[in-house]
């Protein structure tokens, strides 16, 4: 990102936004009560409350020797942006032009042995670091803290983004950190192949962004997630650096590379990973099926799940998320094109629309398709074509743009995820809904929630939730860690992981240490006192 | 295994062990010069050297407080058979009757708070604690080292042999780690499941023991190594006990579970774990095919793992270990069906054999076995019928029960295993093979050496070496040595991991240094730490 282009209190780069659907601005209205004509968009950047930077001189001047002075930069554009990631709180600050804890400097290295002085002189000056990739964390994995030191820097990755190396033998691509995924996808593709990793950040995201926060992609059901794909990686920890041998399996104890994927810069930073990748696919095909209920569609995703019939992309929207897509959609829709009284005749009408997506050569597609639409008809599917399919590849990276657009509009809105066992599951997805129910609507405002399931697994799979209610100006920050707080609770009540793929960030500290227990955190921090004793590396993240 | 009918001296219990067959000992005598018609068989229980108990009387009061006196054992056939695992320096010191770093005693704890109950008084009294399963590790992992401790104990988790619980919609089963795998088989076959885990040392291993080691099995190449198939995962350790949910993904942080696998007993004891199960396959079939060289072989099993046309279980064997089978076959084996001279006119005469297996659905093993056949074909392969896998399958945990009828008749024979990417793996093969041959052959004496490809990956596999020469008494272990440290010295060398699949133990700590590096091992050393102060799990097991 061009710091000097960026939308540093939204998502991408201008003009890449898109506005309201007409839809949307209707379905508001109508099914909440919500006037969204009015629009209070952002503080401008001369507006910005930023302080002076706190690094010190010393510090500074060393970091220079290491980097080149161009490598430190302390300018208005650059610090802003780096304020904060994506979260809703994070937008709600950065529109309101409090960067109050903005990093003192932004600070890009060159190569890998850049980044350990770097450390060294950060270490030695007690000068916390926040490693920066794409700034894409939606759970304050990006916040500059500044722990107990007096100062930050954000350390960006910006510099490190080459494919160090592809082995086509072993169908392998050592890729440097700070590559972003189409460049890195780009490149592959010119050699025949792809990662295969699709976060819905996948336009801004990171390669290490991704490996350091466990990343999860549309498309990880079939080519599984980023941990799946690490066979070697290399991380610089200011007491030294890991370097973790390139093996497809081994015995040789705890698996070290398990410790460093989704470590979220807490340890060190992760300079490369060797990641497997693939043949770029000849076909893809994506394909709609009609489910009677959410919970009819989540037994056919089941039974996809463990017969081995899984497509690459599975997500399974709820009554309510299929209601509003399929408003959303308007005359385009399966609804409008099928006809509704059809589906009513069928029984469904009110039901669930499913999004199943085949990659691979022409064969294997539809052979793979076929298995996958004979399991999903065997448990109540209808197919309802290729059209709906296409609907979501075109708008599978457009919902950041669209928060932007509520957020202008007095809407609050966020996701939040998770994952569990297929017999947590139904319980998992009443408790949060329940939960974030309460929480928004205690008030009397009106609320609206969604779900859908996107990753499946054979015990298991995940639930990803967005939810809109009217934003009470001045005091959003307390609305939203109310349902945040509430959907958490439910979430470890009923069994489910705090977090499938957003990450643990700052966010989500609390639950970890509910979810791993006081043991699992001790150990945790047994290794980042061991990694970073000086206490330096992204401070206040994944353990308090 | 009851102490009083195991053999403590060698594998399993009489009269299991198997004659060694007639082609074995003209091989011997014909290929390597070696006498092999003289015994020298174990001393008897009677003789070995076993000195007194050194546990503390204290400590011996606490430990019968929590376990009963029934819990705490000290006769001489418990604590020789708990003397060492069953590595060749292992069964070399029992067969000498050497038991003078035999534990001090034998305690069974019945349940996990049990366990925990035994680590604090171990923890207190400095007692040093080594867990024990099936007691099959051939790394030197259950060898009864006392660390800084006075006296040490063999922690039998044979009272831990529960399913505790099986999940039939999420397909997974909750099993305490004492349970053996031929009876966590039987009772998930009765429900119509199955573990899908078949190592070679199946008949004793302990569910527990595999995910310590961080096993693999025969039909991992299918169903996933162990740690593939955890989703949870409680261990008690000194400090608290760790106890990970059972989900099938999350991001997050760091995944726990992969540290407590593979922890082979020195962070502290796996007392249950929640594991992937599968149906019950309704069909099996194993095949043999042949390729021309080890070489060709090796690219045709690429093509499987790339292509995603891999088997269940996948096995290449090179030209020494086709030529010593088929000879060991005779005139049962597929020389002799086929006709050499039918094999030599199209070129597989002095070639390989690899033997390919699939399980499932009738349905699904032929759609299957056609795609592999046909994969093969296209790399070279000649399809000899499902006569050598019948015999692979009546073989598969043979060979511990041979090697105790070679070592008894002089012969030094041992196994080792790396895994490494497919670019890495023919400098691998060829780098290991050249060191054990220049090692076992310094003074002139005779080396077999034999590799088996067992287990494929998209980015690589493992191989598998046995190896044979002529033992000088007296001087065996020397010999071992000599061979072990050329052998792993030059898998490092080569990009291989010191183990996919047999562990560290205390044999392999010093190459774990170099494969994870100081820092890895100072992160493993700080999780130790934390998990275990008092420095009592299992000394001198997986870091120095």
């Amino acid at each position: 990102l061009a710091a000097d282009r960026a939308r540093w209190w939204g998502w991408g780069e201008p003009p890449a936004g898109s506005a309201l659907p007409l839809g949307a601005e209707a379905l508001l209205r109508e099914d909440m009560g919500l006037d969204v004509s009015v629009r209070t968009p952002a503080v401008s950047l001369e507006e910005v409350n930023l302080p002076d930077s706190a690094l010190p001189t010393s510090a500074r001047e060393a970091l220079v020797r290491v980097v080149g002075e161009e490598g430190v930069r302390e300018d208005r554009p650059e610090r802003v942006l780096r304020a904060a990631g994506k979260s809703y709180p994070d937008l709600l600050r950065q529109r309101t032009g409090d960067c109050s804890t903005a990093p003192d400097a932004v600070v890009a290295p060159r190569t890998a042995a850049e980044v350990a002085a770097v450390l060294d002189v950060c270490a030695a000056a007690g000068v916390a670091v926040v490693p920066f990739g794409g700034g894409t964390s939606v759970v304050g994995g990006v916040e500059p803290l500044r722990g107990a030191c007096g100062s930050v820097i954000s350390l960006d990755l910006e510099h490190l983004d080459r494919i160090a190396a592809v082995d086509t033998r072993s169908l392998t691509a050592r890729i440097e950190s700070g590559l972003r995924l189409p460049a890195a996808e780009a490149a592959l593709n010119a050699q025949g192949l792809t990662l295969g990793h699709f976060p819905q950040s996948y336009e801004f995201a990171t390669v290490g962004g991704c490996v350091a926060t466990r990343s999860a992609g549309q498309a990880s059901t079939g080519y599984g997630r980023i941990e799946d794909m690490v066979v070697g990686v290399h991380c610089v920890a200011p007491a030294g650096a890991l370097d973790l041998l390139a093996v497809p399996a081994t015995a040789a104890g705890p698996d070290l590379r398990e410790l460093v994927v989704g470590s979220e810069g807490a340890f060190g930073v992760i300079t490369e990973t060797e990641l497997r990748v693939r043949p770029v696919p000849e076909a893809r095909r994506y394909e709609g099926f009609f489910f009677r209920s959410f919970a009819e569609g989540s037994e056919a995703f089941r039974a996809l799940a463990q017969e081995g019939a899984t497509p690459d992309v599975a997500r399974l929207s709820d009554e309510s998320e299929t209601r509003v897509s399929l408003a959303m959609a308007g005359r385009h829709g399966v609804k409008a094109r099928m006809g509704e009284a059809l589906l009513r005749r069928r029984g469904y009408a009110d039901g669930c629309v499913a999004i199943c997506g085949w990659e691979g050569s022409a064969k294997e597609v539809g052979r793979r398709r076929a298995r996958t639409a004979r399991a999903l008809r065997a448990h109540g599917a209808m197919a309802v074509g290729q059209s709906p399919g296409r609907a979501w590849v075109r708008g599978r990276y457009a919902a950041p743009y669209l928060r932007d657009e509520l957020l202008d509009r007095g809407v609050l809105v966020e996701t939040l995820e998770t994952a569990a066992t297929w017999s947590a599951l139904p319980g998992l997805y009443a408790g949060v809904s329940d939960a974030l129910r309460g929480a928004l609507t205690a008030d009397g405002d009106p609320a609206l929630i969604m779900c859908h399931v996107s990753h499946l697994y054979r015990p298991g799979a995940s639930l990803y939730f967005t939810f809109f209610t009217r934003a009470h100006p001045g005091a959003e920050l307390e609305q939203w860690r109310r349902a945040k707080t509430a959907a958490s609770d439910a979430i470890l009540a009923a069994g489910g992981t705090i977090t499938h793929h957003h990450a643990i960030g700052h966010d989500h500290v609390p639950w970890l240490a509910r979810e791993v227990g006081e043991t699992g955190v001790s150990a945790l921090r047994a290794l980042k006192d061991q990694l970073d004793p000086a206490g330096v590396m992204n401070p206040g993240k994944l353990i308090a």
